[in-house]
């Protein structure tokens, strides 16, 4: 995506005179979280170059920058083949409905294709209008709390653009922090070589003294430290531990 | 969850030194829209029933009014049995790493056996402090635009909370065997307890004596114990096994 090559695809964001240039920041900086570039703004109330706006983008601003104006939505969908409209209220029109997810897959579906994708936003307070909804293929809804749907326009575009960078690569991230990647679990000898010290002292001092228990109190305390995905270091901290808590008694009796 | 019988569980959002009291409207609205109200805010730098916050709420302002004020993370995750910890950068702490998406069905598979989850965030400009995240289970994190990770406050809380409503609660989901089911897991305060228990022997006997190192030391142990979903069961076994290696030897020495 900022290799200098060819841009891959991505959709264009199209906001339907939008209201607030804060919103049209905050827009951006939600957009480029989620490696998206093509701003859109068919005939915005506000400079969306104003302070307000690029304060709001919050390092963005090469969003806010290469946006385009449009006078109307049918100029700023010319050259998409495929568009969804946001709304939140039925329309009682007859049109097919996705939510972000679906859309998203779709939207990766066509780009593979070479297709260029776009979804429409309304206005802050109103939303948009029928005929801006007439120009989209399919209706974009997010499910949310039907108590409360008031969605902030920067928000709805967050969900649609989080969708979609999700479905290019789902759940890809490490499965553990850099910290156990770096050491790495312990060969399960150096556990065991833990475990025996431990219970060595816990013989000594009388906590397996119950020989009908001693058998499933090894197993439950061996679990605990099973559960736990040691790395070699870690063990390391353990035996510390028990040869410090065992000694310094000994050291301050003796 | 608005019919009057007993609420569903959904995770708690827990704010940790959040600087402006806009950013905790912004987090209500962000919750309701996804069906969350469990607010908990930790030493909030600003008053979060401001004007600014209930106009950042934006009808959301049963969420602030029922928030909770806590002096310590501690405090606040006390009666959670398991916790995620929001972090972007690597904190070089072995700890598993989920995405939103993961965490959410995680979460929904233990609210389905009645367990309490939470979500902790750290301020805004500095995100989480390693002592907070080594109170947690799991970091989770947003993949994201690597080049532009910047997420504001709310922004982070809406796609976390989107990701667990969008979740389904699976009809049955093990997260454990049946034995750990039997008692459960630990709600935090009983970790912490024993935390507090084994860190004020391991001060008595020396093992935490350079100053430098003291606190990297105590959060590798605490992640050790937290990565392995201590039962209650257990951690009466941890006690008893402390406190069997302090004063055996003393009993001996004496």
């Amino acid at each position: 995506m900022s290799d200098g090559s060819a841009p891959a695809l991505a959709p264009a964001i199209i906001l339907v005179r939008p209201q607030l240039s804060e919103n049209i920041g905050t827009t951006a900086r939600a957009m480029l979280n989620c490696g998206l570039t093509d701003l859109r703004l068919v005939a915005p109330r506000e400079d969306w170059l104003s302070d307000r706006a690029v304060a709001a983008a919050s390092g963005a601003d090469r969003v806010l920058l290469a946006a385009r104006r449009f006078d109307t939505t049918a100029e700023a969908v010319a050259d998409l083949t495929r568009v969804w409209a946001t709304t939140a209220r039925d329309r009682y029109m007859v049109k097919p409905v996705d939510t972000p997810r679906q859309a998203a897959n779709v939207i990766r579906g066509l780009e593979a294709e070479g297709q260029r994708c776009g979804v429409l936003f309304g206005p802050e307070r109103t939303g948009l209008e029928n005929d801006d909804v007439a120009l989209a293929d399919t209706v974009l809804t997010v499910p949310l709390n039907p108590d409360y749907t008031s969605l902030n326009l920067a928000q709805a575009v967050l969900l649609i653009a989080y969708e979609w960078y999700q479905a290019e690569a789902p759940d890809s991230l490490p499965a553990m922090t850099k910290g156990a990647r770096d050491t790495g679990p312990a060969p399960k000898e150096k556990l065991i070589a833990f475990f025996e010290h431990l219970e060595r002292e816990l013989d000594a001092c009388g906590f397996l003294r119950v020989p009908d228990k001693r058998p499933v109190m090894i197993r439950n305390i061996r679990n605990i430290f099973q559960r736990a995905h040691l790395t070699g270091q870690e063990i390391q901290t353990l035996h510390g531990i028990v040869h410090e808590l065992v000694t310094f008694r000994l050291r301050k009796g003796a």
